[in-house]
């Protein structure tokens, strides 16, 4: 599946997610990121973030579809960083 | 169609970039929006967000799908804001 990820945790804890997200998924934007993930890498990337949060205030929202191809990117500004 | 946008925007600008955003979409997390637009909404959104960004540095990124149901939304975490 393809998914787009999203972190929003308190300051201590950014450096250790983004760490932790950069190991399953390409980094696109601030905590934004995106890649194809197999349910089973999804599993374990689900786990090491609540690991890492404080499920009372950090969120992590992920949004999932089956291709990619039914997602169309579009940019304005400047790119941040390419999957190619 | 349905979108998920984020902006990463110079700090001077952000206020402005959230309230544009605001008019078109629902606020989730941070900088990021979702929600169901007409092509012609889609596209007051990127002149207005052309006018306040500064192309060379800033940047917006919208994931664009036909169809909601396309997508699968899971939070881990507190949910930030709900849109029902």
């Amino acid at each position: 599946m393809y998914v787009i990820a999203m972190y929003d945790v308190g300051e201590k804890r950014v450096g250790k997610m983004l760490k932790h997200m950069r190991r399953y998924l390409h980094w696109i934007q601030n905590s934004v990121f995106e890649g194809e993930i197999t349910e089973s890498k999804m599993e374990e990337l689900r786990i090491g973030a609540r690991y890492i949060m404080e499920e009372e205030s950090d969120s992590l929202i992920i949004f999932k579809t089956r291709q990619e191809k039914w997602l169309d990117k579009e940019i304005v500004g400047i790119e941040r960083s390419s999957i190619g």
